[in-house]
């Protein structure tokens, strides 16, 4: 009997001691899906619950300052800005939002949630008139700072 | 000069005080795409930062406790359980969650935020491996309880 | 040497177990005093943060959802709807916030904490145009539900 | 490949939508030990932080509240209240906790948590003076309500 | 059809990023007004909930850290200290409230925020006694550091 | 009558703003309690809730993250890992923690609050199999960094 039996695959919170403060930004990207008609009333303010996008882009901003809170294994990052803006096209909303800090670690959990989160008040704030939305493309565009240095999808 | 000019789609958070409690289930989907090579290494349980399952899980029903601490319209619920399951496919992992209240307002955005922490975590626990991973899919399956009665996507 | 000389005064949380549930109402009363140029800036939309009272309205909407984790002798209640409307006047901003719950206390704390956060999140969101704002005549306007029954100020 | 590979002993929050809302007390216990000296520091209300005992009893009230947040399979209940005393002793204080609620499921952990973190903030709050303090019988006293009844230790 | 039309003024966290480190120093201020029977209540420690200053001063200190959860386009800024005193006067208390942060934007929301929830929490400890004080004159006293400099009310 | 004689002994969190970063590492210890038969149904996977002590490890790096929050008095602190190790024997298990930072003051609190939320969430997932558990010997057993050096208990 010991410990190595019951606990094998331990998670780990990685050391980011030993790395440098540079400057990082990430981008991230998601996807609202939804037919016409609620676009349509999106773009004539005639929702239920108001102001749909001022909502999900404050959502969005304040999650991303919560990150480390909802993602076990990450770390608190002191963020510059969260950034989230959308594009309304004829059937979807298209995400992109972005997270800068001058920190050890990047910030791509920061600029997912903030996507995720947008996406879901999104849902949220239209789910009375469509509850067949879905999200989708919900992935890191690119990444810049640290070691590893810049990334783009 | 008045309020209408500056303040005219002002959100608003519906009043469930005359709806009735009755039993609330919701379940919710995603899906985390990635190489077959990551997934290997998640069933190989060679992952740089441990068991990715149970930890997405355990952030999965964490965050559905706090979904109206990120949603700005949510009301607060006490959920009778979540459950967040998963399915480890070829070049996927497929998420399913389930959330139940016995309550005034239904549990959706709770099973949605379930599935996309989850999703988000799975992310964060092997992007050392993989950046490329992308969140798709995520919806509502089902609904069941309140006054529309059940729904099914 | 005693507990009494050192803890004469500890503080205390209501047992609201042998109260009733009634639908319990309460309505508070801020405004923010400004100059009219800030007004202004507002009423036109040239303020340098965006949106300021549909920001102020979702700060003070999320801010009593935690009312119990600000105020620290405060119950957890779970919230029918909290609104926040504002009236913009010559020099200030006038706002009166609402909450509901069918619960066994009073939500007297959540709508002066809408009102007192949507205060801040004004002062915040002009802060760069005006520095000698104020937060005056935070006060409840009006409570209904309970033993003690309706209360007008 | 599959999913029992991988996940085969997944976390479950358990389902209380069947069980019944009775009136749950619970009382816990704890201890923090530490030298004379301390003790008397505190008694003659000469601590470097000051107010000992009123802000452990605040910090175990309102971590008792978050309990849902701390531990990860817990439901979220609205408490009743949350009861937290001190015995001081000789080179121990002693801690007893009591939460209560009208709810579907038992309060052990609302005030087992009261009582860590209140014990963690007499630690805190004397720490400069003495960091030798240690937490011990940490435990439930007593459970009522629920199906399983009355138990004692 | 176009983003411009639904989203003309959307909120923005500022960059902070090109922003130096100084020393940022910030007081605030807040009055409750209240009637003389309750100060003397207070004076006297016969309060129904216990000690109101203490639980007033640990209420603000803890939710100046949390500041940028409550304001949503408010940075998160690691606190060297906050400071909450009071001045018991005949028939109002006088808040006096600081907070200090080596770092690249300026600590005023959090030395109001203390402020504010300090106030908040008198009001919560007396209500039983006294339903119609009132929060008056919350402003921004001071102010040093960061490009700006000092700003005196 | 005046402030002195109501609030003699207020509260005070300390100023780092002298203090110079420099690497803090803190070890904290915790036990817990329990019969061989709870050991054993841990060791053999047989237990009620899933895997205790990755759920464990989990709730205890989360709460660190969050030691800021729980303990009025303490700073907020970026931590660069936080780490849970169990040893299970006989009839207990040990709790090993360590948390790190580059920053102004100690990481003792964190330390310590990943011990105690660690073996408050061991005593979660297992109350249903035997709730006389206790958890014991909660102590820092070390720490480095700071102007105070080195501190072996």
């Amino acid at each position: 009997m010991g410990l190595s039996h019951v606990d094998k695959n331990g998670v780990k919170m990685v050391d980011v001691g030993e790395k440098e403060n540079t400057n990082r930004v990430a981008k991230a990207h998601a996807l609202v899906k939804m037919n016409k008609e609620t676009i349509q009333a999106l773009v004539d303010e005639k929702t239920p619950k108001g102001d749909v996008l001022n909502t999900a882009r404050i959502a969005g901003i304040s999650a991303a300052k919560k990150t480390s809170e909802l993602i076990p294994m990450c770390h608190t990052i002191p963020l510059n800005y969260v950034k989230v803006d959308f594009e309304v096209k004829e059937d979807e909303i298209e995400i992109i939002t972005e997270a800068s800090a001058f920190w050890k670690t990047g910030v791509e959990m920061e600029a997912l949630t903030a996507a995720s989160v947008a996406a879901l008040t999104i849902y949220d704030m239209l789910k009375a008139v469509d509850k067949r939305m879905s999200v989708e493309e919900v992935y890191l565009i690119s990444k810049d700072g640290g070691k590893s240095g810049h990334f783009e999808r």
